[in-house]
C-alpha cells in the first residue's frame, strides 16, 4: 500500500509540473526580446527626387513643408527604395522598400514611417510590413513589424532603425535591424 | 500488481499526449494557413471624384502625381468605398471601407494602401484594420489584417487582393478576400 | 481494490481538467476583453497651425480639403501633440502622440487616424502604434493598438476615443482610453 501512495505522489508531481510548465508558456507565448526566431540586418536607400534625378531617384515628396517650425514638418515622401545586405549603394537589392514617411516635428527632424518590405527572390518571398517613428536625433529607434505575408505569414517583431549616413536631402542610408518573434 | 502497473502505463501514456499536444498548441498557436477561424470575401468598388460626379464618387486624391516616372507616383487618394459581397457596384454594402492608398512606383503602376473596414449590421459590428502593398501587376497579392474591434476584437489575419475589373481611373473593382487566424 | 479505483477516477478527472483548462488556455491565449494586462487613460490635445499661432501650434495641415463634400474630406494634418492624465492643455504631457489623421467622408465630419505614443520618462520608455478609424460622430469608437517597443514591446490592444471637447478647427481634445491585452 505504501509504494502505491508513493507512486501516486510521483504522479501528482508530475501533473503539477505539466500544469507549471503550460501555464508559463501559455501566458508568455515563449518569447524572449533577446532570441528572435528570425532576424536579418538590411540597409534602406533613400535617394530623393530633385526634378533632375529622375533616372536615379526613389523617392518623390509628394506634398510641401508646412510653415510651421524649419523643419520641414508636413513634408511626406513616397518611396520605392532598395534593400541591401551592405551599406554599398549599388550591390544588389534582397528585398525593395515601399511606402512613406513624413517630417512631423517643428523643433527638429523627426519622421513617421509606414511601408512594405517586399521580398521576391529564391531565398525568401513575401512581405513584412511596418509602421512607427524615427526619432532621429536618437541613435537607435524601434519601429513595429506588425504583420507579414508568404515566407513571413502572420510575423511580429521589432525594426530597429540606425542611421548609417546622411547627406542633406539628396540621399540618406538607415540600417534597418528586423527582429521577428512570431515566426509560423 | 500486474493489473495496477498495467494501469499506471496507462496514465503515462496519457500524460505524455496530453504533453505532446500541448507543447504543439502552445509554440504554433494552432495557425494553420489552410484554416482561418473566420473568413469572408467582399468587393471593395473605388469612384475617383473628377470634379462633375460628387453625387457618385466615393473617393478623392488629396495630392497629384508627382514627375517621378509617368504611373502617378506620388498621387494620393482618400476613400470611403462601399463593400459588397457580389461584383455588383449597387448591391446592399455590408461594410465600409475607410482609408488611403497612393501610387509609389516610377516603372509601373503599383499602390500602397492602409485602410479599416468597418462593419455596421445585424450581422457583424465592429472593425477590421488592414495594411500593406498592393502590386497590382500580381494575380494576387496579401496584405496583413493587424487588428480588430468589437466582432472582431484584436484579431490578425492575410488579406489577398485580386483585381476585379479596372476602368481606368474612374472607377476600379478589387476582390478582398479576408482570412483571419486569431479569433477571440 | 475498490479504493485504488476510487483514487484512479480522481486522476482521470483531474487529467480532464488540466485537458480542459489547457485547450481552453491555448485557443484564447488568456485574452479577456474587460480584463487588459495594462490600461491607462490619457488625453490628446490638438492645436492646428493657422498661419499665426506657430508657438502654441501641435499640428499642421499638409494637404487642402479637396471639393468632394462640405467635411474636409482630403485633408491631411501631421501632428506631434501632447498627451495628458487630465483634461487640461497644460499639465505636463506623459507621452507624445506623433503621427497623421485626414478627414474621409462626403457626408459628415469623420476621420481616420495613424500614429504612434512615445513615452520617454522614468516612469515608461517606450512607444506604442495605434491605427484606425474615427467616426467623430459614436460616443465611443475603437482603434486598434498594433505594436510596441521598449516597454510596450510587442504589445497589441484596443484604443477607445472619446471627444472630450471639439472647438472648431483651433483646438479638439480626445480621451484615449488604452487597453493592452498581451504584455511581456
Amino acid at each position: 500500500m505504501a509504494r502505491i501512495v508513493h507512486k501516486y505522489s510521483l504522479f501528482i508531481l508530475l501533473s503539477f509540473m505539466i500544469l507549471l510548465s503550460y501555464s508559463t508558456l501559455a501566458n508568455s507565448k515563449n518569447i524572449n526580446e533577446k532570441k528572435p526566431c528570425k532576424r536579418f540586418v538590411l540597409y534602406y536607400h533613400d535617394i530623393l527626387f530633385n526634378g533632375t534625378n529622375a533616372s536615379n531617384a526613389t523617392s518623390a515628396a509628394t506634398t510641401n513643408d508646412t510653415k510651421l517650425g524649419n523643419f520641414k514638418l508636413g513634408k511626406l515622401v513616397i518611396f520605392d527604395d532598395p534593400m541591401t545586405k551592405d551599406n554599398h549603394l549599388l550591390s544588389p537589392p534582397l528585398a525593395r522598400a515601399q511606402g512613406f514617411y513624413f517630417y512631423d516635428m517643428k523643433t527638429t527632424y523627426n519622421a513617421w514611417f509606414s511601408y512594405t518590405l517586399i521580398f521576391n527572390s529564391s531565398e525568401h518571398k513575401g512581405t513584412i510590413n511596418i509602421m512607427g517613428a524615427d526619432m532621429m536625433d536618437e541613435e537607435t529607434r524601434d519601429l513595429s513589424v506588425v504583420g507579414g505575408t508568404g515566407d513571413f505569414f502572420m510575423t511580429r517583431g521589432i525594426c530597429t532603425f540606425r542611421t548609417d549616413t546622411f547627406e542633406g536631402a539628396a540621399y540618406f542610408r538607415v540600417q534597418m535591424d528586423i527582429k521577428l518573434y512570431e515566426c509560423y
